[in-house]
């Protein structure tokens, strides 16, 4: 039988409910919860989504694409040299997570922690998301030896894996701290020191 | 009234608990897996923990306190220079998780994102022992200046820290991966720039 399907509610669905894992956890909260917060009976949502693992497929997907639609654009600033193009993209994530004061973390990272180790589907789409991502940072990092800012015999596609894996380990530390002091470190050590 | 306390029982609940715990995640299991995998009455757990988050905070000290007492002594091995005890000492890590085919994550890291927005007990703890971890990283960072091996100018304190979370976020994405290469790729690109 064919089922009522909203966008709308579709929608309301995974943006609010994204809110809720990313503030609680996957295991944090249930199904009712996430329904209770988009305002919409709880059997409605498997209207929209086989399971809650597919959920959690579909908001990983959705914050990595707002992400990219966000701050991915400096990538291709031509007035920009590549190597600041990527500093400017990280400093854009610290003021975003300084929004929250540092305590949501990257719902990419805490659901790497939390669900990789019990759902195969998540599991593979945060590799998917992941390397969606560092393949952006490595194709900076490609220009920038074309340009000869960033020694040739680097491997853009490792370090595009360094900085990303550097990253996220500076935002899990911000948010155990709520503290902003181990993104801005990252910014201001790590990136500069893997990019000599 | 006196509860009964029987220290064996404790320290079961301890190291078969904290496996649980890493294994499925805190919100992934209940106290009943727990008493249930160290096959004890679920009541009792409460003779010997306040609460789960009490437990979270005691296992989170055995996790480190285990860590420290097999691979801290490489810290001061005056046989081996101070950065190359740094970087065998992570080795010496890679190794561990790999014995789990670099699943399970590391315990501070895991609790560290699924923990420190909800428990503030947790998320004091978490910040306790990485300041432990990094005071004995920073300490022989010291030792590496007084030998000139490391430029006087860094700080000794920040970098100990900066090493922790890029290593954190390697072991983050071995979990997603399941595989060592982020973990080795921290060994072979990361703490050498760190430290150069």
């Amino acid at each position: 039988m064919a089922r009522p399907v909203n966008l709308e509610v579709r929608s309301r669905l995974l943006s609010i409910g994204r809110q809720v894992v990313h503030d609680r956890g996957f295991n944090g909260c249930g199904v009712q919860d996430i329904t209770a917060a988009a305002e919409i009976p709880k059997g409605s949502f498997y209207n929209y989504f086989a399971s809650k693992e597919d959920f959690a497929a579909e908001i990983l997907e959705e914050y990595w694409t707002s992400i990219e639609s966000r701050h991915g654009p400096i990538f291709y600033d031509a007035r920009v040299k590549p190597l600041e193009r990527i500093g400017q993209f990280f400093q854009a994530l610290v003021l975003e997570h300084g929004e929250h004061e540092y305590t949501l973390g990257c719902l990419i990272g805490n659901l790497s922690l939390e669900m990789s180790n019990g759902s195969q589907q998540t599991r593979a789409r945060l590799a998917d998301v992941l390397a969606r991502w560092e393949g952006l940072l490595a194709s900076c990092l490609r220009e920038a030896q074309q340009r000869r800012e960033l020694p040739e015999e680097r491997n853009a596609e490792e370090l595009a894996c360094v900085i990303v894996e550097a990253w996220e380990g500076a935002v899990m530390r911000g948010k155990v701290l709520q503290s902003g002091a181990p993104l801005q470190r990252f910014v201001s050590i790590v990136l500069p020191r893997l990019l000599e």
